[in-house]
Formats: structure tokens, sequence, C-alpha cells
């Protein structure tokens, strides 16, 4: 039985609740020229309205068009995501630190029609627009395009004003794309994930309950929102009707800290870098108090025990975990405690607070060997984390190379877990840089994890060298924090005592910082590149 | 652009991920014994398993058959309800208070194969088993059928006992329907409608944020499990990881009181009657205190004002009033406040609290006067409250009378409300009780809620009665408290000040109690055919 088909999912039905129940509720920018920016829901209606006529009349675009944006998080591409999304176009967010020939592969890949761009961006894309092969008009988000790169782009306040607003929004197929996101890949060209309005819907609703997000809470995403939607928040802000604050291009400690304090923000999301940095500022800053705030929200990569222990402890505020990939929208897993934690004693509950939390519901995962068999949630084995759920990407957009990554219904995420008892996924390693010493596995992010655990270590990365007896080795990269008395010698002998014999690295490099990637992750392929012969002669 | 086809939204990933994640969280429950029930999660998955294995293999239905309960809230209703919607088969709850002929009427209407009854309410159902058409084995809920009056049913415990417990839950269409829930109409028969897998896995994703339910909480659902699936609570309880505790047949204020206290409820959903029945149990014990809890969730009839009031600062509990159908699966709109109400007098935020709340974020509403035309939201102008939205239904089942309530994509919901400013639904009427009186409205509700805001005053109720010169006019029927001093009189100064001259009622009338439908709602129906010529003199 298949009853009559009702109301689709769509994003602007939470968009106008939105609009409608909280009209004077803010939205903070901080601009390209570093000024403050103040909004309010109801008058950013107004422009989104105008913005989405002026994608038609004015750059014409349709519904199922794609609108690039090379931007930071700001204001106008808050207007952007959901002038795309309310009339069925589809956003498409470039990375702003991806490679020339990156850029250029997927705006052709994806078609897309037009280019908005931040001013004081311009200069990294002018260069690449003769290669863009679909985009018909640029449109340079400021008041002018004088002084910009691309002096002859549409100025965004010239393309808005006057324009007539929107009417009503079209009801539209819930299954259609709304933001194309690209992963870097680690080999080969990026591969795109069309968010549905269905998948990011479904996302949104389903993760408000995690940190029961209000009205009375103000949300800053310092996620990028040209990475994976700023990881839904925002979303799941304006349907929770909370402030919205974006930071601009100012990510240092100090800057996002100002706007904690001075904006009285109470949630904020970031890669574990973004938080070393703001603990780095608030240890030179012990005066500054951010302990109004309910929740650091991080994720990206592994987030050190030691500064989940740090904030906690020090600063008040309570550091969340969560994990996803590009493909799951991204939010997959939360590391949100259960009742009977709360009276655990704190190293106890940091056990948890350092997993890649548990799923949120609606999702489905399993771990499983080289042969696919699931193994067992003991905490013990480990395996490759397989994913499925209504807002999981079921394949990549217009890539043949879907069939690697989605088996069977479920997503093969290379991320090898174990999964405790408690029904937490702990990351042991991504399947590419688990270390394969001599038949065994080591996990490269639980030695690391360890080596930053030592308080004058700022970051370390573990990776696997090619070794003539043993097939791999671990190496140790070390960054030392300024003026750190501690040596190699002593971080080996702080390990020693916590990590099997076997797993000891064969050797400890110090240097001075650890290579990133675009998304400020570790980039291990850069050390395995430059190292891959240390090993070699022992 | 379509993209391909992902993973359906089912109930059955909410459930297994509670029953992985909370294995050990408690399911309280009253029996027809009046005994209490003390079992766990992961007690109750062995059990749901093996009748989701019995009703296939013992009681020979399949995917899309639909089971029928004729049961209280207990922990064998709730099992039932898992094991029918995890399996693709749809349990059909009977009202047990609903005449025989609408039980045989619809147990026909839905083809129901099996009939899972409550000992106790045995003797309700046995003299209608013949004229039951498709129903092919009973099962009473207990260990035995002997003493009840279908002696010869399959007993409950029996049907499980020894039995294979069902392994991984079937992947099926998400519109499958999974509840039957049938509303008894004004006039005809009464009309089903079919809750789907999606309806409802919608319903409580979306609901589930506007009381932050989780694990911490204890939910009481009074509300019937065979009223619109006790308004979702079984299902949002169990996704959030939450206690759930059922009340079985006592729903005495005494009897729900004692629950609140001894198990720690902290959210409790039931209609105005029974807060009724809590607020003299209090009064008479003013020692008792109920303080713990979060939230009273009111909602099937309008709430007064002054039980709001009385919760508020005698008990220390917010009453939360919500709206919805049955066709709205139900909760459509919650009274929740808004960050800058928390700072208004008492007064005025009750003047809030006792609105029908404001939409659930994903559905939208209108109100329309008699042409259709839409009506603004100004808090004067009243009409028809349309509703749609991705969890409201789309049609009654097999009924050829959706076309009157489903139209142009949008339900008619047969309520006459404002909108405020604020977007808050006032609900001025039923349609059908609006009293027209010399072609204006007044509105009965907002009569009797003045009535009863007079402290000697029960229960009181206000129908337009014909009128030879005025179309109709409000007659008010008043149930005085015990040992209550107050005359007619004395209530009708009372409200003189409270309402325009021309709603005044033109009589008073003294009743023992106000008729009840079967769902504890005021029926009015018997008091207008029993008092229709009272003015017809005049």
């Amino acid at each position: 039985m298949h009853m009559q088909d009702d109301f689709p999912l769509l994003l602007s039905t939470l968009y106008d609740h939105a609009v409608w129940q909280y009209p004077s509720q803010e939205i903070v920018s901080i601009g390209h020229d570093r000024n403050l920016h103040r909004t309010t829901y109801g008058a950013t209606d107004d422009r989104v309205r105008q913005l989405a006529t002026a994608l038609g009349t004015r750059l014409g675009t349709d519904a199922g068009d794609p609108i690039a944006t090379f931007a930071w998080n700001n204001h106008r591409h808050h207007e952007l995501y959901w002038a795309t999304s309310n009339t069925g176009r589809i956003c498409h967010t470039l990375n702003i630190r991806l490679f020339p020939d990156q850029l250029v592969y997927i705006v052709n890949h994806a078609k897309d029609k037009v280019l908005f761009v931040d001013p004081d961006l311009s200069a990294l894309v002018a260069p690449l627009l003769d290669q863009f092969e679909t985009v018909e008009h640029v449109v340079v988000m400021g008041d002018t395009a004088e002084g910009t790169a691309i002096p002859d782009a549409i100025p965004y306040e010239e393309l808005i004003d006057g324009v007539e607003p929107h009417g009503a929004w079209p009801l539209i197929d819930e299954r259609s794309p709304m933001m194309f996101c690209y992963t870097s890949g680690t080999t080969g060209h990026p591969k795109g994930v069309a968010y549905t309005q269905r998948s990011t819907y479904l996302h949104t609703i389903s993760n408000l309950a995690n940190y029961n997000l209000t009205d009375r809470d103000n949300v800053l995403p310092v996620v990028p929102m040209f990475h994976a939607a700023a990881w839904g928040y925002p979303f799941q802000a304006v349907t929770a009707g909370a402030k919205l604050t974006y930071p601009g291009p100012d990510l240092s400690g100090e800057g996002i800290t100002n706007l904690l304090v001075n904006e009285g923000v109470t949630l904020a999301a970031g890669v574990p870098t973004v938080w070393l940095g703001i603990q780095h500022h608030l240890e030179a800053n012990p005066d500054t108090d951010i302990s109004h705030m309910r929740a650091l929200f991080c994720g990206g990569s592994a987030v050190p025990r030691a500064m989940i222990d740090w904030f906690e402890k020090n600063a008040g505020v309570r550091v969340v975990q969560g994990w996803g990939m590009t493909e799951t929208n991204p939010v997959a897993s939360v590391a949100t405690s259960k009742l009977d934690m709360e009276d655990w004693p704190w190293e106890r509950q940091l056990d948890v607070y350092e997993t890649a939390g548990r799923p949120v519901p609606g999702l489905q995962i399993k771990i499983v060997d080289d042969e696919g068999n699931p193994l067992p949630h003991d905490g013990e084995a480990f395996g490759e984390l397989l994913i499925r759920g209504p807002w999981i990407a079921a394949e990549y957009y217009k890539d043949d190379r879907s069939p690697e990554s989605f088996v069977e219904g479920w997503l093969r995420t290379g991320d090898v877990c174990k999964i405790t008892p408690d029904g937490y996924i702990r990351i042991t390693d991504r399947a590419k840089d688990v270390i394969k010493s001599g038949g065994e596995w080591i996990s490269s992010l639980d030695v690391e994890n360890e080596i930053m655990a030592h308080p004058d270590v700022a970051e370390a990365s573990v990776v696997g060298l090619a070794h003539p007896k043993w097939q791999e080795r671990p190496v140790a990269f070390v960054v030392f924090k300024p003026n750190a008395h501690a040596s190699v010698d002593d971080v080996r002998d702080f390990i020693a005592m916590r990590i099997a014999a076997w797993w000891m690295p064969d050797r400890f490099v110090t240097i001075d910082a650890i290579p990133k990637t675009g998304t400020g992750k570790f980039d291990k392929k850069v050390l395995r590149a430059e190292y891959e012969a240390l090993l070699l002669s022992d």
C-alpha cells in the first residue's frame, strides 16, 4: 500500500516560518572590509527576495541552475544560500583554498551559470575566468566592483537595488538539489555531492535536538560556508530562530574570541585548529570570559582530549565533538552525553567526549572488516565505518567513481573505527593513514593524540613510512610550543607508558608546523611525500 | 533535476537507535490488574521482536495488514505499536469509547485481521465479534484469557512465548501506512486517517525540539494510545531515549498525580479535563509536590487560562498548550514562548500561553473567509484555519468525503481562528460551534472561558440555540463546584464586564455535568439536541 503523495520537504517552509516568527532576530556579520554589519531576519528577507528575483530577471538563471559562490561567511553569502534554495536553484559553494586547476574543474563540471565573489577574494579567481566555460555573469559581493580584480563585474548591491521582491516560493520536487559541495579527494579530480532539499531539510531538523537550539541561542559558524554548508548551521540556526554571527575573513583566535564575547555567542562550530587558536588567545588573556557559551562544536578532524579538558576546566565551556563527511551533509554523529554519564568522574567522561560521538537518530552505522563482514561493537574490534540514512548522499554528482564509495545502499566512509559498547564511534584512523606494520595495524591517530597530550607539544602528526623489514613503521612529526623546554626524548618517554611498545614511532622529527589541507586538516600526504625515504635504509 | 532515491524515512531506524543507545531505559506501566509493571527498552525489544514474528507465523498476517488494538496505555500496547510498524503492518487503534456500531463500521472498513484486547475491556467487544467481518484471531493482552469475556481468545503471553525474535526490520516504502486512526465525526461514519511511516517519522523528529526531549525525561502520555497515537509521545519518547510511564486504566487525578510523583515524570500530556482533575487533587492535598515537572502538555480542547495560571502559581509547572487534529498526526502547533516574552508580565505571558500556539516548523497555515480569501494575521480578523505540510494527511482512507476537507493541497481544519501579529493561533471556535447571531459571529469558546474563570464554576459550555428573531442566540450551561455558593446571577455579573453586551447568553442553565464525547471533549451536539427549542418562544 502506498498512500497519496503529500507535501514536499522544502527548506523554504523552514525559512518562511523563521522570518514570520522571528522578524527582529539579528544576523551579525564581519564584512570583507572588516566592519561589523548588523541586520535582522526581517530586513534580510527583503534582500533575499530581491536577490531571488534578480537571479532570474537580471542574471537569466532558472530553477535547477547552479550559482557559484566564492566567499567568506558573511550576510551576503547567507542571502545567497536562501535565495538559491528557496527558488529551486543550486548554491555551489567554491572552496577558496582549492588549487586553481581544481576550481576550474569543478566550475565546469557543475556548469555554474553565475559566480558571486567577495571583493577581497576577487584576485584569486580573476585569472581563471577565461577558463570557466559556463559562467555568464560575475557579481562582486559589495557596493562596487571598482578596486577589485574584476572591475567590470556586477556589484551585488546594484544587482538587487530596486528589484521587485520575490513572492511565494515555488513548490518543487523535494529531491531537487539545492547545494553542490565538492570534496577535494586525495587523488584525481574533486567529487561533487548534490545536497537535495530533502537531505538538507532532514539534516536540519534531525540535528536541532543535539543542542536544543532555540531563539535564545547565538550561533557562530567558524567552519566556512564553502565547507559542507558550514555543517548546516545556517539552516539549523534559522529554523530555530537563533541569532547568527558570521565571522567574515578574520578567523584568528583573537578575532573569533572577540565575537564570542561581544555578541554573546552561545554555540560556535569549527575545526580543532580554530579552537586551539582560541585556547592560545585565552591563555594569553586570562581575564577573557567565554563561560556564557553552551558549547563549542568541533569536527573536521579528531579533537585532542587535552583540548576538551582545557576548555572544560579553564573556560567553563563544553567542547562537543561531531563527525561527518561532505557525503553525510555533513553531521552524522555527535558526542553528546547520556543521563548516567553526568555522574561519572571527569576522566571517564572525557573517554566519551573524545570519541566521534554517536549517530544522529535516523542514521545507521556498522564497521566491517576487509571482506565486508560486520564486526562487533565491543570497543576493541576496528574496521571501516559504513553509514546509511535518509540524508546520506546516494551517489556523487555525475561521476563514475560513485560505485567505489556507495555500495549496496551504504556509504563507505574511509574511516577506520571502533564502536564502544555504549554506542560511540571511536575513529582509529583514516583507512589510508592506518599504518600497516608487520601484518598488524597501528592507529596513527592514537599515537599522535598521545603525543599531543604532552603539555609542551603544540601539534603532532604520525605517518607510516615505508620500511624494508616491517612494510611500514610510524614516524612522528612534532611541533613544540614557543618557549617549550621539552625534547623529543621527553616526548618519547611521555608516551612510552601509554602505547604498545611496537606502536612507538621509529623516529621523532621536530618541524615548525604540520602541513595543512585547504580545510585545515593535517596533510599527511605532504609529510609522506617529503620523508618517503626516511626509513628505507633502516 | 531529480537525484537518485536514497534511504526511506522509517520508524524502525529510530527504534533501533533507541534500543541500542538506551537499553536500560525504563518503561513503567500500570496493567489492567492495576499492578505496576517495570521493564526496560532492552527487555521490551526482545518481546517486540517475538511479537513481530508471531504476527506472521502464528497469526498469519503480512506487511500491509491492519492489526486492531482495543486497549489502555500499557506496555503491551507499546509493544504492539512497534511490532506492527517495524514490520510494515498497520496498528489500528480502536477508541474504546466509540459506540458499538461505530466500532463495527471501522473494523470492517479497515479490514482488520487480528484484534488485541485488554482483559478488562473484553466485555465491550465480545458482543461485536460476530459482526467483525475480517478479524481472524482475537488476542487477550494478558497471561490468560480465562475469566475474560472472550475466554477462547489467544493469551498474549502464550502468543509470544518461545517465539524466535524477529531479525533485521524490512526496508519498506516510506509512504506505507503504519497506523489507522479514525475520527468520530459529528455526522456520518467515522473517517479513517492512515499515518504513513514518513508522516509519523517527520512528526516525531519535528516535535522533539518543542521541549528538548532527552533521555533525562520521563514522559507520561495520559492521552490515550487509541487517540491519534497518544499525540505521538510513544514515538518521540523512544526517539529521545526517554523513560516512558503508561498509566493504564486509572486516569483519576489521584492516580495520575501518584505516578507523576512516584516515577519522577517530567512531561505529561493530556486533555484539559485530566489536568483539572489533577488540580482538584492537588488543591485537596496541598503537600503534594509536582514542581519537578518541566511541562504539562495540554491539548484536545481549549485550555482554560485560569488553569494555566493555577498550575504556574500553585504547582510550579508550566502548562503548554498544543493544537492539532487526527489529520495532522496530530500535533501542529505548540504555545512555546519566544525569547523576549520571558521578561513580560505574567498576565501578558498568559495571553500567549492560552493560545493554541504557533506552527511547528515545516507546517504552513492561513486563515480564510467564507470565499476562501486569506485574512490578515492581525489578531482581529478570524476565519477558518487551513494547514498544509509534510506530515499532514492528504486524504481520508478509502473515503469519498476527502474532497470536503482536503482542498488544493490544504486541510480545512474546521476551526475558526485569529492569528496574532506574534504568530500564534487563537482559536475562536469550531466552525460548527460559532454562534451566528443577527449576521454577526459570537465565539462560544470565548464566552465559556470567561464563565469558567469564575472561581465557583467547575465547567461551562456555551452553545447557539435557534432564536426566532436573531437566528441563533448563546445559552450557557454551568456546572458549579461542590459546595459552591455562587448563583447564575453572580456568574452573569462576573462576565458582564468582560464580554460585549450582545455576546451575553440569553439563558444560564445549571446542570450536573457537561456531556462529553468519547475523547473527553464537551459534546455540544448533545446540549443542542436536548435544548433545541429553549429559545423558540422568546
